[in-house]
């Protein structure tokens, strides 16, 4: 905690106590919403309870989209039924469906039961969306306009819908049918004129999503076109929703976060490192490094079956360990490539052919230079080991680097052929596989080598 | 390249040879300009400069945006300068720069020499903001209104300097010394009386970066305070530009893209993975795949120092890798959850001591888990190995598991008191690291155990 933060909040706590509601009111006035929701955070939960007595009901309802999860629960667990109805009637659709989320089953039944019919069907059919899809990060509170209104109608049916809406910087337009037809941004409605009609100058060429898509399609279109927000619409072509820009750059930073999980060998973690408990730290951890500590015992039993190369060449176990970790670097790095390319650029499965040619050729060329590099470094400096030993390390090296480039390359668009997502195709994993295929190269290598 | 895609390069090359000017001109007025700048990419060269003297400056000017570097630096070098410094008024000050940004030196020269004197004393403050700063990726349109002013006059200035601004969703709000004293949205705008005073109803309470500060402290802003643009101002207070959400996706999607490459041990990548030549990804990747090389010798020489070891319990090398690989995986997942950590929660140097007293809770709980699993595990199912060098591995791994955790969370900060990026303490780098303990440790245990 900062130590501002600890003199607001002792501040805070000696108002409510003092009722002195004019600072109160003028402190939330005074600071920004989401520096406000981190001090409100750290409040006794006693003093949060008086607190959301005292304050507006709007401000509340800011607060609460901010709140930490936890804060939220004990709120919706001690206030009364008809507080919390009037606090969720006053957020914007998408910030009361997050805060729905994060919430425990019986809580959500408590929200629906002081909720309004009007708000109950409409917090159930957000409810139906499932997680992750553009359904359930949209908002519903957006302005349509009639293809055929002029501009001075459409003025009036967005200063009469848009003081509700989340954002009026682009409209949808829609047909008779209340079918979407095209959009026009605030700006051109501002610089055309009063008579003007709608379908003559709005954008005809328009970008949706479907609200069972995943939230990730949405992120795409956005970042691929440069546009501020994208229409939700259901199999009939009906508005539902809209999802914006500042909703994406939500979904971008998760899906990154999760992706370096996952590469990380790791379950995605739900909360922020700091508030996850350690027990579920523990749960995202645990299962690879036991499926990666056992399967890694196979690699052990490659060692175990040649030991009499190994007894007849005792320095090649000194290499061991260099061969597995360049095995692992090499792969973990053509896997890091291709798994991101295939997140930001627009690569799939369509680009194996090259990605496998592109690698082929990298490898090959970092193959030759640390072959020299290594040859030379264990031949001159290593003399007790010798130049035969050197050779066949580095031949090891060479043909690892390109198996392990191969290999990483490779299996992230196998786990999208196979419909996972390619960055469960962990480094890790990966590693695993090369440390294997590394030795069995060294020892085929080696025992040539012998026979000669 | 896509069927379609084929399709319209075929198409356009036609109507462009066959001087169909009408149907060009309705092809751009109906296709994407995004979609549309990935079909010119594909037209032959002699092709596309023939298409820019057909086309309205406007769209040439937008499809520049969207262009390949390869093609523009094309354009470019083959365009008039009269040609070039049309187009170049026609663009968005943001795009201009991130397009000069891509080309070589000689180009830009040319650039400049084309440009009208104003455009030119623009483009060269541009380019003197360091590379990732705010300033280099301001966009200079936008539209400010003096805080005396009513609603009707503010609406008078955003019709007149709006129709150049890029976005005039939120306006900002200057004194009399044009020094930045708040904001206010469109909307507020729209909503409020024509008499109304902007300084009445403007947000006092406003977020602001400096053109020096780090592209990622806007983005960081901006998330955190969920809000569509940030003014970037000097030391005197005087906005020089804003930054909108849209360039703050591509920041974060780019800085996500550098970290994964971090973390997977490469410098990071300039361009897309399908772009950059074969020899930038060689460059990215040799130094890493090098150094950490060079440093796992060190790792075997921690074998060979204990041959003698080896030889009165040769078993205890079939758990070399499962070691060496359960401690990289371990710290690797450590590394991952905190550099992440830092990037997007308000995580920093001052979690450390948090940082450490989780992963401890974390590694202990893990350690007990693998110890009893593969003490079992090794007791039960190799007979050939026996109970005690069952434990003698299951307690490596148990201090394993701690040190690599800590080696993991402990990194990414250090990198961060030394101003480095903690991305760059790379698992790879941790790998090597926590191996050698790890072997270390493992041997330590053996040998002790021998001597009982």
């Amino acid at each position: 905690m900062e130590e501002n933060t600890v003199v607001n909040v002792e501040l805070l706590t000696s108002w409510i106590k003092n009722k002195e509601y004019k600072k109160i009111r003028h402190f939330f006035d005074e600071t920004n919403i989401v520096d406000a929701a981190l001090i409100v955070d750290e409040l006794g939960s006693e003093v949060i309870l008086h607190l959301f007595k005292i304050i507006r009901k709007d401000v509340g309802a800011d607060l609460l989209s901010y709140l930490s999860s936890d804060t939220i629960e004990h709120l919706t667990n001690n206030l009364n039924p008809e507080h919390i109805q009037s606090l969720m009637e006053e957020l914007y659709s998408d910030d009361l469906n997050e805060i729905l989320n994060e919430l425990p089953d019986e809580l959500v039944t408590k929200v629906l039961q002081a909720a309004t019919p009007e708000l109950r069907k409409q917090i159930n059919e957000f409810l139906s969306y499932e997680e992750n899809s553009c359904g359930s990060i949209m908002s519903v509170d957006f302005v349509t306009i009639k293809h055929t209104n002029t501009i001075a109608q459409a003025m009036k049916t967005i200063r009469r819908q848009g003081k509700l809406a989340e954002t009026i910087n682009v409209c949808y337009v829609v047909d008779d049918l209340k079918k979407l037809v095209g959009s026009i941004s605030l700006k051109d409605i501002l610089f055309a004129k009063e008579e003007h009609i709608i379908e003559e100058i709005m954008e005809h060429d328009i970008h949706y999503v479907y609200t069972h898509d995943d939230q990730e399609e949405a992120a795409k279109i956005i970042s691929k076109y440069d546009i501020t927000s994208i229409p939700v619409i259901d199999s009939t072509k009906t508005v539902l929703g809209i999802i914006t820009v500042d909703d994406i750059l939500d979904v971008v930073e998760e899906e990154a976060t999760e992706d370096i999980h996952k590469m990380g060998a790791m379950t995605p973690l739900d909360g922020s490192y700091v508030e996850s408990s350690t027990k579920s730290i523990i749960m995202s951890r645990m299962p690879w490094l036991l499926v990666l500590m056992i399967s890694a015992t196979f690699t052990g039993s490659i060692i175990s079956s040649n030991q009499e190369i190994l007894v007849l060449l005792p320095s090649l176990a000194i290499f061991i360990p260099m061969l597995m970790d360049t095995a692992g670097n090499a792969g973990s790095q053509a896997s890091a490539m291709v798994i991101r390319g295939l997140v930001v650029d627009d690569m799939g499965v369509k680009d194996f052919v090259k990605i496998l040619i592109k690698e082929t050729q990298v490898s090959f060329l970092l193959g030759i230079v640390l072959f020299i590099i290594n040859t030379l470094r264990i031949g001159l400096f290593m003399p007790n080991v010798g130049w035969g030993i050197a050779i066949i390390v580095s031949l090891t090296i060479f043909i690892t680097i390109l198996l392990a480039n191969l290999v990483g390359g490779a299996l992230p668009l196998l786990a999208l052929v196979l419909k996972q997502d390619p960055a469960s195709m962990a480094a890790p994993l990966i590693t695993t596989l090369v440390d294997a295929l590394s030795l069995m190269t060294y020892f085929l290598i080696a025992s040539y080598f012998l026979r000669l």
